[in-house]
């Protein structure tokens, strides 16, 4: 995976704005933000997309909800709110190769999503 | 939480097109689609938003990831992509306050999410 630009941010050989960390999880501010809050929420963990996951990260993929609202909290947008999105493969949009949601707030986001 | 219109819904006093039904989680199509495949994912318990979770709905919320990304498949989009969507409150666009996942695809999604 040395080459996965998100393994390379979570294993700090690429610098971020890095505004949670655990053994398990990665979030940081993406370098394009859409919103004036706009965090990347990544397991360190190589997942190439939602279309890999199984049972097996059952756990990790529930512990980015839950960590995504507290870091949503931490920056201020749990009250005004907030969309988490997450992007598999071309139609969806997404342009990294490691699974990331998308934590998007400071500002009404519209509809439809895209 | 009888006036919940996604509590009634889980409970299928009120019919909806259902994809997908297990003892946790239910999915039904989004009756005002912006995709041509729009499908909600949610819980059957009652939370309000994702601002409302804990680590006590961690397993749930990630059987929710995992089930998307198998419904995904079961509609016939995992391999040309979909996005996965959660607003909470006010500028996230929430209009139910009843957690929720927007699963969308069968179209290419565009940049920014709304």
């Amino acid at each position: 995976m040395n080459d996965c630009l998100f393994c390379q941010i979570a294993a700090k050989k690429i610098p971020s704005q890095i505004v949670f960390e655990d053994d398990q999880i990665m979030a940081f501010k993406d370098i394009n933000p859409v919103a004036p809050v706009h965090i990347l929420v990544i397991p360190k963990k190589h997942i190439p997309s939602l279309a890999e996951t199984s049972l097996e990260d059952q756990k990790l993929l529930g512990l980015i909800q839950v960590q995504a609202a507290r870091i949503a909290a931490q920056e201020g947008i749990a009250e005004s709110g907030y969309r988490l999105v997450a992007n598999t493969r071309g139609d969806g949009g997404q342009t990294v190769g490691h699974l990331h949601y998308h934590l998007l707030g400071g500002r009404p986001m519209q509809w439809p999503p895209g």
